[in-house]
């Protein structure tokens, strides 16, 4: 998980017997939620870590966009998309079912996290200089989980222990208290609105699966500020 | 289904024993797909078309986004974003299941679907003024279906008859051709470029679904060219 990132140039890691295989890269949220979906059912993988910036020429019969994630099976059939991949896999692998049996109640998430993409998206004009409105509007959206919450009345989205819904939000709120360490000033989310996702935020850093990928908040500080200078250090977590 | 469309003001028809209610919009490519799923799988509902430049206050309250399709059950419960619609329809309703049972060949469908978003973005630009850069860019997204029904080498692409792909992707296809009518000597699609879709087309206007929700392209073209002048005009098939 925590390999050096593969470039241009690299050869691919052989496929190993009984093993899924994940194309991640360390700090990318999307990739996380694959992580996060292996590890919450215990599939067996192993994983190759990309370097989006100089990505392999060998990568692009994996997954001809070049995003990450994308995984791959003992045959070399491959998948990319977080929620393709992670709705594929709690289909393909019974055990630890992370979606609701209710088709229902399984189509609300669904919505839920639709309405979720719109955050990932302004955090990232966030990050490109965007000003207190991209602010106001992460913080309007997150109003709508935390009532979400308020209304489920359970712990987690899931119920009494995390699923799809959880796992696929995560990443993003993993990152948020990086950015009272790149931007100590600016922006300061307000912890007594969000009462139940602060607690819920808690609850999740205890699951099994989410300690199993979790980056403190400062070494995703250091990897911003990394790609803020134009050189991003995808090697930061290398042994 | 071309009943006048409700707009401001109005009251919503009340729910039906024993139906789902759709919200659609008669030209909406999007309600289009909630339609073709409930017609291929035969599920009892009824219609309730909505004017989406003057949206009903009541509207709000079965989608917050006030979009169109939404669906409304029974017991009024409600759900929108039409793949998410598709998706529950298909689980909920057993008959004519439209998706593959396996999970890997589900998950590349829906990577297909994926991949068909950018060509309702680019058709939308050239609506609004996008040149021949934009055409461009579909017709080289067109040539990966193209390909992708040659690999299949089925009539459809979910194989006999059509599947969630064929409808999830058919609604574009059945407005390409108004584009000759609206701006004749601007954007000609190469049909030899495109023959084994152009032989999918014709099949898919024989299918049972598709002929229940067929517009002309002539009518598509009359409705588009009402929203250029600022005044769409919804009813035009209102008897």
């Amino acid at each position: 998980m925590n390999e050096k990132h593969l470039g241009k140039g690299s050869t691919n890691v052989p496929l190993l017997k009984g093993k899924l295989r994940l194309y991640s890269m360390r700090f990318c949220p999307y990739a996380q939620r694959a992580h996060l979906v292996l590890d919450a059912k215990k599939i067996p993988h192993d994983v190759v870590n990309i370097k989006l910036s100089d990505k392999p020429e060998w990568y692009f019969e994996r997954n001809p966009l070049g995003k990450v994630p994308a995984i791959e099976t003992e045959s070399g059939a491959c998948l990319y998309e977080s929620l393709i991949i992670a709705d594929y896999l709690d289909e393909k692998y019974p055990q630890r079912p992370l979606q609701s049996k209710d088709p229902m109640q399984k189509a609300k998430d669904r919505i839920q996290v639709e309405h979720f993409s719109k955050i990932p998206a302004n955090l990232f004009k966030l990050f490109h200089g965007g000003g207190d409105d991209t602010f106001d509007a992460i913080l309007t959206d997150l109003d709508l989980f935390e009532k979400e919450l308020a209304v489920r009345g359970t712990r987690f989205f899931g119920g009494d222990v995390p699923g799809m819904l959880d796992y696929m939000i995560w990443p993003w709120f993993e990152r948020i208290d990086a950015f009272k360490i790149v931007a100590p000033d600016r922006f300061v989310v307000p912890t007594d609105r969000y009462k139940k996702l602060n607690e819920w935020k808690e609850a999740m850093k205890e699951d099994d699966a989410v300690k199993i990928t979790y980056i403190t908040p400062e070494i995703h500080a250091e990897f911003i500020n990394s790609i803020k200078t134009g050189n991003a250090n995808y090697d930061i977590l290398v042994k």
